[in-house]
């Protein structure tokens, strides 16, 4: 079985490639295939890159003096390795700051504390903090069906049954709790929401995460309780007799308009009239978080593959790095680069931005429209544990100008069962990272850029 | 091989037991076995003691008002459940507090902020904190060789290369950062300490605990980086060119003389003539620390074993459950119990404090003055999957009584394999606990203490 799957391999992959493509032995020799290879077991590029900006800079807030470090911390590792045109292109944005004061406690019947950290961009408490009343709902869905005015007054409390996915579907599915409680608790009339970080890991570190509150609805505060934190404040509700009364104080504010910027690097093409190939990433990490899993590897890994695709020579397209800055507090980078690279087409993006766990599936929006490369690109990562898929591939947060030119886009999806264990917490740390995994993740995209970069045609074959 | 050894253990059991204690079929039944096979499937006591205080009080730092609570807690739990004699003694202490401001951060060359707590006992760096080069000690060794005076402005950074231990060894070998270490840096010189957490987890929530200066040494202020924080620091002095110059603000403070005490509480024997089985853990946990593992679990463990053996029918021997207070912030109640009781003999005497992981070995310090008692109970144990040992029992924090009377003392030794990723820090949570191996734990304890409590003879056998 394994031989014949070989021979098919080698089969179908003959067909579409010029015999310049073929080695000694027949074998089809993918363009940087050495270089993916030797990433495989020496990566030089990425654990580099993560190691220097979580220990250099640390967390760096959207819109902060400490992502500016960031981004000119980026900047010169690109010009150290050789990048041209590395640039920081300015954007503004209405920046939103964590302040001093992040604290819970149980005044009655159980007086504890507990650790709290507030959600992006919620309102203060004032430093008196809010002492109320808390109502718990197992779910987003209970709190949408609680009745109108039936929270005046009192704190909302939402709980969920997340769990670690490798598809990491369960974020979008129980992270409702967090993207649309807080509005909601708002309109039934709480003073203030507390719920269980969107996350599945077991320590006291909350998890924290952007919240937005539709138009016309007050926004209020909103903070998140660490998993323990939220397994007690249930169990209260198990064994209290009466209310349960909760106060909380955070003191976040509103900075106004402040400075960030995308930061950008290039691999110079051979043929510059060729849409370029765009590696995206993230900049910027929340104020708790050094960024290590998000997303400090995820741009380590986009240019490690842009530079080890470059030692097979030059490429034929252009291979851009984009390292988006404040894409946490609502992908502000990546709207921008759209926005101002809008009629500069690109010919295929993909991303890095799902931690530094190994890749196992490849997705393309192309597989249709251009089932000869979709089908070359998906073999030629096989060696590395990659299956191929037929979800259409829809990119992530750093990409919106793939979606905004509607061109094509690569999924190269990452195991995620520990990233929600990570995710927006302090414990996002580089000892979290396996070099291992880390460099399968490498090897993955040099591969997968080696052949993109080096394409002649329409990529998404339209 | 398993039938010999079945029967030269029912062998040497029949040799020293009355043939009252035989049943049917020739198997000799231990006092109180039944109960404890029946803990091992369905503990009905220690969960509910070790849910009911981490749930109810949380948090209970040594001689304040929450520890108080705890003890309240714990007497009606006790009362609840049927011990006589229930009572809190009283001690007075000398009462610290961790206060509000725990704060350290790099000012340069990497400025950003780090995750730090007070060590127990150290004293205020002032609410504007200290500024100064850190200096990094690769162990509590080389500060120990540093010049005097050499740290003269500066903050001592020491590390350590514990890792985890089944018998916990690597705590008392690699705890001289924190046992010795900010003594030694302050004759040096250095105005405040920082160590890497003694402990063996890669979360961001530093481990805590007790420090004392020699006489006549200044105390400085000494804080504890979470381990991530810690390699972040190590990494940095790979880097950096320069100084590294830290921030470093804590604000805890002594409170002066406030009341502590010891809880106790009985099962009443049939003969109260003979000298009690004392089974001790302690109530207090670190203000950071809801106190699961440490000891929430252990008073749990012990109040159920004295429960369990009192549904065998009355025991010979008074059982006597001590919940010692103040055992974090230097051994205070177990002092003051030895120093209240020492003119009334005990029996024997174990503790559980050393979490909820399953107990692996058994060990006395009557081996040798008491054969016969000592194979008995190693032997009563084996089924549960504990282990003989030549090691003689000294007890730990919570009996000095036992020592103090130079008394019979059992050592129920846990699995310390996870204790030092959860110990003094905020991770220490009920969920945490393995519900089979706590009930392990109750099954030895059990089966223990019906043997011990039904014992007629002098128990050390001297």
């Amino acid at each position: 079985m394994k031989k014949y799957a070989h021979s098919l391999v080698l089969a179908l992959a003959a067909l579409s490639v010029p015999l310049s493509a073929q080695v000694p032995g027949g074998m089809y020799k993918y363009p940087a295939q050495q270089q993916a290879d030797d990433a495989l077991t020496g990566d030089k590029y990425a654990w580099d890159f993560v190691e220097g900006i979580t220990t250099e800079v640390g967390p760096r807030q959207a819109g902060t003096e400490a992502e500016k470090r960031g981004r000119e911390w980026a900047m010169n590792w690109l010009n150290k390795h050789g990048f041209e045109n590395v640039a920081d292109e300015p954007f503004m944005m209405n920046t939103w700051v964590p302040g001093e004061v992040h604290k819970a406690e149980i005044v009655s019947p159980f007086p504890q504390p507990l650790v709290v950290q507030p959600l992006g961009g919620t309102p203060s408490t004032g430093p008196d903090g809010i002492t109320a009343e808390v109502v718990e709902f197992e779910s987003v869905d209970a709190l949408a069906e609680a009745p109108e005015g039936s929270l005046k007054g009192k704190i909302a409390y939402v709980t969920h049954a997340m769990a670690a996915s490798q598809d990491g579907s369960h974020y979008g599915y129980f992270g409702g709790a967090r993207f649309v409680g807080p509005g909601l608790a708002s309109q039934k009339g709480a003073v203030a929401i507390v719920i269980k970080s969107i996350g599945t890991d077991e320590h006291r570190n909350p998890h924290t995460g952007i919240i937005r509150f539709p138009d016309g609805v007050d926004p209020i505060p909103a903070g998140a309780l660490t998993l323990p934190d939220a397994a007690n404040l249930e169990r209260m509700f198990d064994r209290a007799d009466g209310p349960i009364t909760l106060k909380l104080t955070l003191t976040p504010r509103w900075i106004g308009e402040t400075q960030s910027g995308n930061v950008v690097g290039e691999i110079v093409g051979r043929d510059p009239s060729l849409p370029p190939v765009l590696l995206a990433c993230h900049i910027d990490s929340w104020w708790n978080a050094p960024g290590a899993f998000d997303d400090g590897a995820g741009c380590g890994i986009a240019a490690a593959a842009a530079l080890n695709v470059s030692k097979a020579g030059q490429p034929l397209r252009t291979i851009r790095v984009l390292m988006a800055g404040a894409e946490e507090v609502g992908l502000h980078g990546s709207v921008a680069y759209s926005k101002a690279h809008i009629d500069e087409p690109i010919g295929v993006a993909y991303e890095s931005d799902f931690g530094a766990d190994r890749i196992w599936r490849f997705e393309s929006n192309f597989r249709e429209t251009n089932p000869d490369l979709h089908t070359k690109l998906a073999k030629s990562v096989a060696r590395f544990g990659v299956a191929n898929s037929t979800i259409v591939a829809r990119g992530g947060a750093d990409i919106n100008i793939a979606r905004d030119q509607n061109t094509a886009i690569i999924d190269l999806q990452q195991d995620g069962s520990r990233y929600f264990e990570l995710h927006h917490t302090p414990d996002d740390t580089l000892d979290k990272i396996d070099p291992a995994q880390l460099r399968q993740n490498v090897a993955v995209w040099t591969q997968v850029t080696g052949i993109l970069a080096n394409y002649e045609g329409s990529i998404k074959g339209e």
